[in-house]
């Protein structure tokens, strides 16, 4: 059986749930296929009005919800509150880029008998991928990135049915909020759950199973490709791994905004989001360093998501040990409680560590390193692997030099004069980045999330009556198409 | 050493070319990388100029080109003119698809300090994958799909530098179409070419490589991914694998334009596309059978491109032997020569024989399956593999029935009254199809084939001054971009 606990105290809580057997993820796989089908032909504005459904019945639900969630994972009021806004206003974002319809990149080009050889009429546009979408979901984000998340709802948008593993770390929550998605989708099984680590194994190895999406660790990311490897028929894999989100501070930036930022950056939900700042470069400077102690004294640790998190962390900071200690902020009361550690040393002793010394440490810790030049900094950002993010503290943008060309190579979104945390879910986000940080150039977050889902197919000379809607001459449906080579709004 | 080969004798033709070994591949991937870094940041419209004259290096040379590709591959002339055309033309597309603009997928959302939480500015781009990309080349497309094919026109058009490992079929003209666009880049290396076995084994293994593009048979593609799956850092693999391409031939069909134009496209090239019409589903009715045997037996076969290419065709042709032969063609002239077969059995006795008898067999060879009802033919589609293509004939749309439906989750394009050999070179073009047609959703063919070489960054609060010219608020470059939600052309 599975139970979820109380971070605070360590005890379980709630219902025991039973593991899903191998039948079981069967049956709930096989359920979510036969609901795609209808679904997939669903028209695109019908998928929109199911999106704010869902949404409507998240947020209807939120005083329940954020209860349930605090329970299992301690994450307090007001972020659970504001994590299932989040995750409703993320089926409002996928609704609203269903009826814009520039999602389905429809294309178009009549024929031209005049070219060498003739052209036949050729139409393309993206359909949802033939088959269910599995999704691990994450510890950190009980909402918008585990049964109703981004991943979930970019899958349905598309037209895909979506059978979703459960994190240990809130199976309550999970099973909640996957009662209440199911009751407001037009076709329940829609939406499946399974619980425990081997039904995800049978799960991401199910025929019927045509792409993951996963949000964890690097070690959990590797494993689940291994076992995609090993399938008969190879499936995408849209995996958010770990990263480190470099920071560079400039010289001209101001000392105390950087510092009492990146400290609560750092500690923000117990440090547990993969966009936490992880490295820091700043110029030596007497200022900076006391601005930098004073804030992270000024923070406090709490209770981390599982023991198991709490264990990796305690790890982790041990590994950094091996720097010197520049501040810790005051512990944290609970049972898995930790405390924010931040730790330094020299570029030079840095780059020697490398690239150890540059793997994530998941939780409130992060390493300040003191350059004396900017142009000392490329050779080092050159190694790092890739992250999320990568951000830049400065006045004055000349001054950034090299550093914006090669962070550019290695992160998925550039921040300038702020923190990582946070990702605004709009049309421009781009949550991923090189490896380790993604598994492709695609995104979790945001409108463009959806494509991981679609394929295109090309209709050659096909009838009029049996093309889709998107490709009728006439555009019925009035979307963005590129005719004859123009892009026409 | 390698040599071409002559296959209308066997004999050995051209010059005798050293393998490429360990540390000259890594000195060539070297120096790609190093053109890149400069290729990268040259704005789209030198990057079209360039590959406009990369297009009429080609188009200059193809009386010599022709000449030397018919000597290692006995394509012919009339084929290999057209070839090199359409080759040259591929540059040329990408061309017309930098200026355009739209590759890049910009997207602007403005700050919007009215949200919960507060939005920062928000924009992103779709920038070259940073490093090198690796091509294989085909067998079967000495230009369309070898050094300067649409893998390498792509990925020059995205920003990134190649490297191609050349097929063993044609190493002479793989050398000489290498120097002619070599000499028509800014950067000579932004183009590379490696010859030998291992030297593709270490060109997918080498840290500067972050993409691979592949034309060739399953078996390849599956040794490549494993060699991929070896690698630190993995990275995405574009395979264009085997393909069956079925064929429905309604009952309402011509008759008569239905069998010649079958053999007429099984046979062309020595069937030696991956487009090739496999597989034919068609009514029981004995007038089409005897115009598909008489059409069949008007075709003449030819030499197959190597040797083992010919060895492989007469293997997959006793594995089909265990049906009944429907019609032969005249046998082709020459040492590599083979002669085109079509076999025959009814729609039970087929779906017995799955999946086996629905694999691949290279060259002119195909099943056609008779069947007695439309609807007996939805659970047989059900079970085929992926494939390129897949074709309808008919004069009545709505006879199609569920075999539509079925045929658009097993195929990338989608044919009506047509065949499938020869793909149109445009925007709307999808060449890919689930596994194993394709090891990903993408396109090898069209304008759309360069988003395989390029990944999207964010760029949230960044300066102005250090903006893509794509994200800068007036647009300088005129491209189609997303605003605020709205599309903008």
């Amino acid at each position: 059986m599975i139970y979820g606990h109380d971070p605070r105290t360590g005890e379980t809580v709630g219902a025991a749930l039973p593991e899903t057997d191998n039948a079981g993820v069967d049956m709930i796989v096989s359920a979510a296929a036969a609901a795609g089908q209808a679904w997939r032909s669903t028209p695109a504005d019908e998928r929109a009005l199911a999106l704010e459904a869902v949404a409507d019945a998240l947020s209807a639900h939120v005083d329940e919800l954020w209860q349930l969630a605090d329970e299992e994972t301690a994450l307090g009021e007001a972020r659970l509150r504001g994590e299932v806004a989040r995750t409703a206003g993320q089926f409002r974002l996928f609704a609203q880029v269903l009826r814009d319809g520039a999602y389905v990149e429809a294309i178009i080009d009549h024929a031209d008998p005049s070219l060498t050889p003739p052209r036949p009429d050729v139409r393309r546009m993206k359909h949802a991928l033939p088959g269910v979408v599995a999704v691990f979901s994450a510890s950190n984000f009980p909402f918008a990135f585990s049964v109703a998340g981004g991943d979930t709802a970019s899958a349905l948008a598309a037209g895909c049915p979506v059978v979703v593993k459960a994190h240990p770390g809130h199976p309550n929550t999970s099973e909640r909020v996957a009662k209440i998605v199911r009751n407001s989708l037009p076709y329940p099984d829609l939406l499946g759950l399974v619980q425990g680590m081997q039904a995800g194994i049978d799960l991401v190895k199910h025929p019927s199973v045509v792409a993951a999406g996963f949000t964890g660790s690097v070690a959990g990311g590797k494993a689940i490709q291994k076992l995609i490897d090993e399938r008969e028929v190879p499936i995408p894999f849209f995996g958010e791994l770990g990263s480190v989100n470099p920071v560079v501070v400039l010289p001209s930036a101001p000392v105390e905004g950087v510092a009492t930022g990146f400290a609560g950056s750092l500690t923000l939900g117990v440090g547990q989001f993969c966009t936490n700042p992880g490295l820091m470069f700043v110029p030596e400077n007497d200022e900076l360093r006391k601005a930098l102690v004073e804030a992270v004294e000024g923070t406090s640790g709490g209770p981390m998501l599982a023991e198991r998190i709490r264990d990796g962390y305690l790890g982790g900071v041990e590994r950094l040990g091996e720097l010197r200690l520049l501040a810790e902020g005051k512990p944290g009361a609970g049972s898995w409680a930790v405390t924010p550690k931040v730790f330094t040393t020299e570029l030079d002793t840095f780059a020697e560590k490398l690239p150890e010394i540059g793997e994530e440490c998941f939780g409130p810790a992060s390493i300040v390193v003191t350059y004396r030049e900017i142009s000392d900094l490329r050779s080092v950002l050159e190694r790092l692997d890739g992250s999320l993010t990568a951000t830049v503290h400065g006045a004055d943008a000349d001054e950034a030099g090299d550093v914006v060309e090669v962070l550019g190579r290695k992160a998925g979104r550039l921040i300038w004069n702020g923190w990582p945390t946070g990702v605004a879910v709009c049309w421009a986000m781009q949550h991923g980045g090189p490896w380790p940080a993604a598994t492709t150039t695609h995104t979790s977050v945001g409108a463009t999330a959806i494509d991981r889902w679609l394929a295109p197919t090309a209709y050659q000379d096909w009838p009029e009556a049996l093309l889709p809607d998107e490709l009728k001459d006439d555009n019925p449906l009035s979307i963005p198409r590129r005719v004859d080579g123009r892009l026409e709004v």
